[in-house]
């Protein structure tokens, strides 16, 4: 079974700068490991990430269109990547279609990326410098 | 200050049943209050929502085009209707564009709706039905 957690909410944002500046004037606090094309904010046991949209396209191997509603992506954590592994081929059998195959990433991570029913995109990942309690929320920063 | 949680995550969907099937063949539990428009998904202190594509529409009165990825809306929740007329005024202040200014809902609540750059989409809401812990985190099922 996939557990029923949204670790991350990424927001694909075509300038980083105003969007956080928007953030920032609704008085939200960033949290440590931004950069040029990645923002954090710690949510309650989740983080939500504001992201470059040429990043994310690059990430995805997708055109983002223009859009009606902003273009966004939803993760979910493991403590291993024996949980990516799984979570990857439950939703494949679920129906889903495969966007990347669970494998390294850059950050040092395991990820995969399946897109369920309507094109909402689903991360499986594992990031070993984020330690998960024992009901799956995310303990550290980023 | 807005607070950083996200007490709501709306996914838009073509087809109920088909999306039902889906998160059901990943082993998720549906939530009481759900009809033929929409299904509610317990997470860690907030739910996940699939909603019928054109029921969104309605609401937002909006289209929703052909997209890359899903359409997604965002929403906090607040324990009294004031909280969601500050955050809207914030958002306001702050550069979003008002979609719905803060009104009374069908369903007994208290909303309101703006969009962030980029057109994502957040809801400020009262939900007189869902008692909030001390930290924002949802009690109660929808």
């Amino acid at each position: 079974m996939t557990p029923q957690r949204v670790t991350m909410i990424t927001l694909s944002v075509a300038d980083l700068t105003v969007s956080r500046r928007f953030y920032a004037a609704l008085g939200w606090q960033e949290a440590e490991g931004g950069n040029d094309t990645i923002a954090f904010y710690k949510l309650h046991g989740q983080f939500l990430a504001l992201y470059l949209r040429e990043a994310l396209t690059t990430d995805l191997g997708l055109p983002i269109k223009e859009m009606t509603t902003g273009s966004i992506t939803l993760a979910t954590n493991y403590s291993a990547r024996e949980g990516v592994d799984a979570a990857y081929q439950t939703a494949l059998d679920a129906g889903a279609i495969a966007i990347s195959e669970p494998e390294e990433t850059e950050w040092g991570g395991y990820s995969a990326m399946i897109a369920g029913p309507d094109g909402h995109l689903w991360e499986y990942a594992h990031n070993p410098f984020w330690e998960l309690d024992d009901s799956g929320i995310i303990k550290g920063e980023p």
